[in-house]
């Protein structure tokens, strides 16, 4: 029984062209079934459960690297009285036109207005002021995974602009600003493990002056590329410094009876990532989930043959007990459908292996197993599995970590001349773009003007969290805009 | 260096008395740190680290059991537009005065206001009507956890009554009402099994008809009983038939090609389990956490000697380890105090074990065990650690169960005169009255009035959740308003 809408699917299906980027990437996320937009709210979208799944199982990867460094996790209520909003200048200038307000109770007008927060500084501060008291409460660590909103008025598009965001965010009080420096290292070492589990490479950028978080002292984001050529926000690091202890008034006493402010931090991330996994690993057969987060790792498709059905059942049963024993998330595809499309359905759904168990397979006590990264097919001795199908995962890992790779440094271009910046049809480069700024406002505007992209700011090394600041340069060479020499540079794209 | 909020602990700490039950349940949670109330706006509380992993591990168990019996977890947007909401008239007629609403995105009024769910039946049957097409959709059978919210205007308490509450809620669809009525058992089932693993007793309650969730065909209420005498409602179980789906068309195409309502349950739970846990386990040295939610379930306390110092701690950090390993949630207590102080402190947080060792037992290769439900202490051999470990965790599991479930009969009087209601005291007797009631509006009113107590409904067998509605019936008797005779019983208690 085909209804109207899986006729929609198959036509979908037949469609997919990652050429096409912007229809294939929506088309993908319904065809994989992630997420539902029909919710009657535009840009609030359903967590169906397959996609609620991969985010819980980046969630997990997230709570590990944040346990393991000492942090916390805690809830903070949703909504925040404009009163303790109000409180650090830049930053509700950076939110006031951005946020959803509750105005009423029942039908009662409330006293003081209740918004839902964008993000937790102005919710969690308060309560900081309370719990630090002296220098042995420091540093506290704490982070928390909840919904926050933005009231978007730009198009918004699903895990890239949503209203209602599943969001990560860690904030950290310390002592002085060098410890609140470590906490930004130990932050960009938990990203990086966090990158190579989810297979996707990324440039990080101190953002300019006028592009830093609302409040901040300065702002790193972490920006991965898409296959249309812009790049994405993950997400951000932020060095506060004393901006919000002052306002909020979080003080310790420290060793010596004296009253000091914190240092503070931030790192926050988005539910983005999915839409990155998306975007960055998918092809033309579907999406492609990095074996780490994806829910179901190998797909098992029963050959069926007359009369065989029941043996074949047996045996591809016992396998997939075998492979959850092994710790291996493997899915028993028992249903009356035919094989083949049980294959479209997982590739589509990204699972990284599909096994195949039919009469003859089981004759040679063997299986074949097809990867969904590159298609090569496998004949796999049942005495070997989950050995064998453990280091196929682990080789998909590092195939599309490659290829993503491979796609973004192929896609950086450095840029001594704006005319360079400019390709043969006569259209900026697409991707990112590297090249010497002197730093000035000036000549950042000439470039973002020139080149309709924007700064996205310095390239901050990534292999090595253990930077200097003063360390973070470039070749000495000279200002694409004005000429002066410098050794400063700057990431230049289109963004999200 | 002891600060003043130090010395407020001291001296609520000292004046813990369960007799106080009001005051001595706001001190424990202060003191054992689950969760500060001190956020701006009341009724809205902050989950501080320990409370928050409780009410983790809680999740824990339930997706435990909703994943066993095939449902799926999925997420939903938290705001609902009011033209949604307004659609089923029983439902807003009953949380109209309860909800808040968000008039303002930014800068601009919406064109349609939106609210902060209550409980997402009208955010997720819209989108249900699209989800489900066919009989082979059917069952649908999904859950989420989420933050929901009321505009409580009673005076609020933490855990017990919130304004915004960490809301656990399935949500079925079914063919027909026997397959609804099926999804009923289950529910009652898995109910089971959590309230053993949380060591909680309850009693359930077919509400009466007014008294019913604001839809439903019928609602079960699951209500504990607390040691001040009145019942808490942990959650409820409702069977909503085509009460919703009528209004919302959630329509499915039966094997006939005959297009059919589906019949609609819902289960579901809230925060209000910790205050239970809380309310009924704890004493007056602290709370009591049941060893199968406890984050931390062994407290390690090194016993210090001079001299021997990092021996001790070395064998201290080797048990930690193996307990650890063992999958014990284990804790290592190192910390530059007093051992005394260290006991208090795990006391206070309901660690179901602490385990003391020093110089003396690492010599007899043993250790200290003392049980925080009644303050037993055993010497155990380190080479029987684990399985002793396991073993005591479970007999505290199932003492602290039977305290509970004595403390709930021992409260739970059956009256078949209302006189028999009054106690000594000239005061309606504490607990839950069990009485014959010929299921009149008049009679529950009389009843109500009289003993200042309400009716929480018809009692639901427990033990076996495969009853049959006609088989439940109490003994042959008389009401104890009107005297008809009658084999209808309810309960009645004063409720929280």
């Amino acid at each position: 029984m085909e209804g109207s809408y899986e006729k929609t699917l198959d036509k979908m299906r037949e469609r997919l062209d990652k050429a096409n980027f912007s229809e294939w990437y929506n088309d993908v996320i319904e065809l994989a079934d992630l997420s539902d937009k029909r919710y009657p709210i535009k840009g609030m979208n359903v967590w169906t459960p397959y996609g609620w799944k991969v985010m819980q199982n980046i969630d997990t990867l997230l709570r590990k690297g944040l346990d393991a460094t000492g942090h916390d996790e805690v809830c903070f209520p949703l909504l925040i009285p404009k009163t303790e909003f109000q409180k650090e200048a830049d930053h509700i200038k950076g939110f006031d036109a951005e946020v959803y307000w509750v105005t009423h109770g029942g039908l009662n007008e409330l006293d003081v207005p209740l918004l839902l927060r964008p993000t937790s500084e102005t919710a969690m501060y308060p309560m900081f002021a309370l719990w630090i008291r002296s220098h042995t409460d420091l540093p506290l660590k704490t982070y928390q995974l909840v919904n926050t909103f933005r009231y978007e008025t730009k198009q918004t598009r699903t895990f890239i602009r949503v209203r209602e965001i599943h969001f990560f965010e860690a904030h950290t009080a310390h002592a002085d600003f060098e410890d609140s420096e470590r906490q930004i290292r130990e932050d960009l070492q938990i990203m990086k493990d966090l990158g190579k589990a989810l297979c996707l490479p990324y440039v990080l950028a101190k953002r300019p002056e006028w592009d830093k978080f609302a409040g901040a002292f300065y702002t790193i984001g972490i920006d991965c590329l898409m296959p249309n050529g812009k790049t994405l926000q993950l997400g951000s690091i932020h060095e506060y410094k004393e901006n919000f202890s002052v306002p909020y008034e979080i003080q310790y006493e420290d060793a010596d009876g004296e009253h000091k402010y914190v240092h503070q931090t931030t790192y926050g991330m988005s539910e983005r990532i999915i839409g990155a996994l998306v975007g960055i690993h998918g092809d033309d057969r579907g999406i492609i989930l990095p074996p780490d987060v994806a829910p179901i790792q190998v797909a098992i498709v029963p050959i069926y043959v007359k009369g065989k059905q029941d043996m074949i059942n047996e045996v591809a049963q016992a396998v997939h007990k075998r492979l959850i024993e092994a710790g291996i998330r493997s899915r028993l595809d028992d249903r009356d459908i035919r094989p083949g499309n049980k294959f479209y359905h997982w590739e589509l759904k990204g699972v990284p292996l599909r096994l195949e168990i039919g009469p003859r397979d089981i004759e040679s006590k063997s299986c074949i197993v097809v990867r969904r990264d590159d298609g090569s097919k496998h004949q796999v001795a049942l005495d070997e599995l989950e050995d064998t199908l453990a280091i196929m995962l682990k080789e998909t890992s590092e195939v599309i970590l490659a290829k993503a790779e491979a796609m973004l440094e192929e896609n950086t271009t450095t840029v001594l001349d704006l005319r360079d910046a400019i390709g043969d049809d006569d259209e900026t480069i697409k991707g990112i773009l590297k090249m010497p700024w002197c730093g000035s406002e000036d000549c950042a505007e000439t470039i973002e003007k020139d080149l309709d992209r924007i700064l996205l700011g310095v390239p901050v090394p990534i292999d090595d969290p253990n930077f200097e600041w003063d360390d973070v340069k470039g070749k000495e060479s000279n200002c694409v805009s004005c000429g002066k020499p410098t050794s400063n540079w700057t990431y230049v794209a289109k963004s999200y």
